[in-house]
């Protein structure tokens, strides 16, 4: 019998035909726990924090390491586990910051993005001891310069900046062209007058650039080549300024595997090749290699989480298409709304059953685009109540999730060594209208 | 000098040249309140109510009414309101239900849509007294007709028709074409194998059809059109099958305006069109005129919302853009993310200067489609600071709020006679972890 192979070795199918998750009946976990409902493989969410940390401390220079981009996914139990597995974090609002430090989270591992930070947001990162922040702007780095002197302290910042890379990834990750809402562009001349500023601030203590080139990198190499222009940009800065930068954040994090067309990447492999290409430049430019630091988010979660649905109603309509509805949807994930987003979906009790039916799986909000994927390959007896469930959604889905339609979020239960437990409970109807007067 | 005129008759300018909403000064409203803010303006919502319920009551037979389409914005205050203007409301889940309920809304006027209620969905809202479910599917209708049962009633429903009717407005409203995961068309023939197997269950009471072209009809017929092929589809089930329908939901609602570019509409005269041509055509079907009902939601909210933010910075890229980041985004309206919503935007406190600069106006969040809108004209010294207000976000802003980047939804204030008062208060960093363990 022909070996059956899934998108990620934590997906499989068991004696009953049922789809399993790290090693668990999914079918029965929809008993127990209901749904929709997210499941988070711990297991696989650490076995990724050792593939970047490992690879970080053996390749590049003492302080290079890799941040856990808390907006792929962020509640307390994430970051517990970033804070045992040694992992930095990159935050980018007051609310991921107060999920870190009530989770324990040490800040001093902590850089804050955003290309907004209010006063307020300022204020309250350094009440709670963010160790970096990654400044976007002159108004931030004014504000900041502010707050550090009022406090009598002085701020660690990196400054972000634009490569003007083109990643060939989709637009909505595509962060690191001249064109963009973030950072200061090396081609227009204001990313050195924002260094040239920030060098003067007395109360800021400038530690090195940061980009971003996109996310979803497979084999392109837009790491090395973002690398390349901003070493380039670092070894002017110190010809024209005597400042040499000791960090060099090259932001993003390599691509998963969301459908089998996708490759497999060999993350190590990849960073090696980084590493290589970062040391022959610094050699070039004889400019002292900086610590690198990366910022997977999605590279680390997204293939950890799976969501199960249970199917409510399957309708053919001859001569158009079939639709299978689940009782979630873009309220809990609204990749395929907002961007088409690819997912490979499977009846989870039917896992030995032929897949005739070609369908599209849809949600339950009252919206003609509430999809969660096309063209879908279902069992001819695909109904109501079975099992449907939709794999790699660890990484923006519980983040991205909404409360339209008024549809409670769904909870997140943790899956580890063959136990179950919750990390984030189910929203319940009187937590819907918890802030209505 | 010449008079100014803006998107809806509830938008100004003051003394001192800031933009008023409701009559209120947006800036102080602003400093009062905090930014990002959602205002509604409770007169605009009244007034829009009674233009349609006016209008029904006037124009069409006895038991014709509009119902008010929930997922546009539901909140407790807003149900308080259509119960005062004696409105029927549109659900479409049992959070919306519990929502009007404990609003203390009379759910004998409450129609429960939705293409994919579960069993739970089903035994809330029979304990809840839900009037009428539109029932989507036939497996919808065995499961009402065995909880029906189950409690010795029975259940009031309409069936949910796809007419074939497209609409001319963008897919995502888009939902009365044939290919929908909406109802059950007419033209496979599905639509009355519906209705034959509704008829013969004994615990539900057929009282009628439903249909929804879409929203946002602005000139187009499609409300006639609609009307005449879902009562020559009546005329034959009455042929048939010797049951007379009593009610004819035509859903939707006419559109409001987002730019200055979208037209005026006199809400009654298309409704006074629509009623001749009903007239007409059951005329010529010599089919009783049913009771109409309208689901209008996008209506009745949008134009009487706006959102304020303040602008955290402005980014000159030359050669390229203009950005203006405020403090919100698609965390608070995803409609730009989403469907490339056009929007109407002001420099709230600079409502006299001229508007030289072309920007896009982006939000906070880490990622690059967190836009609000393009090519918006602005003050030449807009900056740090300045209130950036957002027209027309009354319906679908609110209702489809994230928590993404993690960032807490803004507060509702609304806004009567001079008067302003929270109907849902700021979310806070507390609440952001409150589900988790």
């Amino acid at each position: 019998m022909e070996e059956r192979t899934f998108l990620c070795e934590n997906i499989g199918v068991n004696g009953e035909g049922h789809l399993t998750f790290a090693g668990q009946d999914t079918v029965q976990l929809a008993a127990r726990y209901g749904t929709p409902l997210y499941l988070m493989d711990e297991d696989r969410v650490r076995d990724r924090c050792r593939v970047y940390a490992d690879a970080f401390r053996d390749l590049f220079p003492a302080g290079s390491r890799p941040l856990y981009a808390s907006k792929a996914s962020a509640f307390r139990e994430i970051f517990r586990i970033m804070a045992e597995e040694g992992m930095g974090i990159d935050v980018v609002s007051a609310g991921e910051i107060h999920t870190a430090v009530t989770a324990g989270f040490d800040m001093s591992r902590a850089f804050f993005h955003s290309n907004n930070k209010t006063d307020e947001d300022i204020r309250y990162a350094m009440d709670c001891g963010v160790g970096f922040f990654v400044a976007d702007n002159e108004e931030e780095i004014l504000a900041l310069e502010a707050e550090a002197a009022r406090r009598g302290t002085v701020q660690k910042v990196l400054l972000r900046l634009t490569p003007g890379i083109d990643p060939h990834t989709y637009e909505a990750v595509d962060t690191g062209r001249v064109d963009s809402k973030f950072g200061a562009a090396i081609e227009t001349g204001q990313a050195e007058a924002f260094t040239a500023m920030t060098l003067r601030q007395e109360h800021i203590r400038l530690e090195g650039f940061h980009c971003h080139v996109g996310s979803m990198v497979f084999w392109e190499d837009v790491y090395e080549r973002a690398a390349a222009v901003m070493l380039r940009f670092m070894a002017d800065v110190r010809d024209r300024y005597g400042y040499t930068a000791g960090i060099l954040d090259l932001g993003g994090g390599y691509g998963v595997r969301y459908v089998d067309a996708d490759g497999h990447l060999d993350i190590r492999e990849k960073l090696k090749e980084l590493s290589a290409s970062i040391r022959e430049t610094c050699r070039q430019l004889s400019f002292p290699a900086p610590a690198i630091l990366m910022e997977p988010g999605r590279s680390i979660v997204a293939d950890a989480g799976m969501t199960l649905y249970t199917c409510g109603t399957v309708k053919k309509i001859p001569g158009y298409k079939n639709y299978v509805s689940v009782d979630g949807g873009m309220t809990d994930n609204p990749r395929f709304a907002l961007y088409g987003s690819k997912y490979t979906v499977y009846a989870a009790g039917k896992m030995n059953e032929d897949t005739p039916l070609r369908c599209t799986v849809a949600g339950r909000c009252c919206e003609s685009g509430d999809v969660i994927q096309e063209n879908v390959p279902m069992p001819a007896d695909v109904g109501r109540g079975d099992i449907i469930a939709v794999c790699t959604t660890g990484a923006y889905n519980y983040s991205m999730a909404s409360n339209y339609n008024r549809i409670p979020r769904p909870p997140v239960v943790m899956l580890r060594q063959g136990e179950s437990r919750i990390a984030v409970r189910r929203e319940t109807l009187e937590d819907l209208t918890a802030l209505d007067v």
